[in-house]
């Protein structure tokens, strides 16, 4: 179908070549090759698990995770943060790619055990976490696979969140109506998805608190607040009534402040923790807010 | 930003409204809403495991991992799968939607326990049969780690092939050149990281085969086969020597044949098996084939 000229008098090329940045927001970190652009080590503290990531939903995800551990006494789970700068092009230095191929935040090198073992893939890390530690994963049974579900919806759901509707609608350079209008639908059917399950179930996959739960509120829990892209009038994210009730539940939990300010490099000074190393850096920041 | 008026002359509306089918091939089945559209109960068969499919990629991850559980031996793992044709709207019947919320294939009725289980999401399909049977996930320890880590990294990137590539280069009813552009930067960057790993390794995760290979491989290995989207020569698939050498040695497995047969609605009518309930389904087609 591909030499039928279309509508907008653009033909495909027969071989694709990369001649141009494709401009928007984040183009300058897009290309069409995998791999280090430099080389560069990365820092090791002295917990055992050492996080490299930066605030996006889904580096959130981890620090929420690792927050909900300590606070449900896994002492175990103490974490260094590190600041991934992905405007910075960090996500490219070797030693990042050797931890994750694919460049993209969250990456964990878990430290625990007799050798390092990397962990990418903010779902594969949750589930890394939750097995390690007998937490928010039951071991087995019906009630493991459910949590497995919606966790795995969620992975493959958000790239049409993020990648799709977020980028068409706030960062790319033009506004295309087709393309709008096809991630907005499919972005409110994901929110009707969740709202019909959240209508007779307090948490995800059921009365508990789950990875479901860590790795779905950072996405869809923050743009029922508004949070994301702007876009909580457009979406008309108010109408989904059980999101709502969810989404608030979970962001006032305490562990969920806290990995919220875990590399974050936007919004108020005092919300922002570019690393963590230690439960008191947390309190330092609070102080910053008292005295601010 | 979106009061701010861009080059092609769209402002998107303070509140977006379903006003018309965005267009497209699969725009009847796009909708704004979830849930069931009718009441309809699913077929039930004899075997242990009741799949709800068809044979796009994800549905070809899922009759893939069965044949290749009974070809090692494992006779619990028999199955019948059953057509869900997408393009009639059978993922939205009630029976559908009380398995697979998300309306989408494949979706499986696990009846092997003392209650039925529902699994939805093609990885987490793969994960509960891995575990159910003990096979392709290694149970513990950094080789089941890595196996995870690569099937995520599979759930969280085909969206931006499938759903943003695909879409955008196939089925779009106009053609959208930065549209077009974003997505095959991904897709050739996705099918780079692949390349790269399979420079030094015989499958995804290292030496065995395993619940990784199956899911990435129905995506990219198709893909780089020239199966997918008539975009072999645009994306110059040949040029990933380590994907093709893999893709071919996976392609050549038995198992993955008559996985890739099972619901199959298109392509040479012999390698079309809608349904399969009994292993003797493909040699009935094989001797069609012998026979046509």
């Amino acid at each position: 179908m591909n030499d039928m000229p279309s509508d907008s008098g653009y033909v495909p090329p027969k071989v694709w070549t990369w001649e141009k940045p494709s401009g928007g927001h984040f183009a300058s970190i897009n290309r069409p090759i995998a791999g280090p652009t430099h080389e560069k080590a990365l820092p090791v503290g002295k917990h055992p698990f050492q996080l490299y990531s930066l605030a996006t939903p889904n580096g959130v995800k981890v620090t929420v995770m690792f927050e909900e551990l300590l606070a449900a006494g896994h002492t175990g789970a103490e974490y260094d943060a590190w600041l991934i700068r992905i405007g910075d092009g960090d996500q490219f230095g070797s030693g990042f790619v050797d931890i994750n191929p694919n460049s993209k935040i969250p990456a964990l090198m878990d430290r625990s055990g007799p050798e390092p073992v990397r962990v990418f893939e903010s779902g594969s890390i949750l589930v890394h976490l939750a097995e390690k530690f007998g937490a928010f994963l039951p071991a087995s049974g019906p009630a493991r696979t459910e949590v497995l579900n919606w966790l795995f919806w969620q992975m493959g759901s958000a790239p049409y969140l993020g990648g799709g509707f977020g980028h068409f609608y706030a960062y790319a350079p033009v506004k295309i109506e087709y393309a709008i209008d096809r991630f907005t639908m499919e972005t409110k059917r994901q929110l009707d998805v969740l709202n019909r399950n959240l209508a007779d179930r307090r948490f995800m996959a059921g009365d508990e608190i789950s990875i479901a739960d860590f790795a779905i509120w950072p996405w869809y829990g923050q743009l029922a607040l508004g949070r994301q892209y702007g876009a909580g009038e457009f979406l008309d994210v108010e109408t989904y009534e059980h999101v709502q009730r969810w989404a608030k539940e979970i962001d006032a939990r305490p562990a969920v402040k806290r990995g919220r300010m875990v590399n974050r490099t936007f919004g108020e000074p005092s919300e922002q923790l570019h690393e963590r190393h230690d439960a008191s850096d947390f309190e330092t920041k609070t102080q910053d807010k008292l005295e601010g």
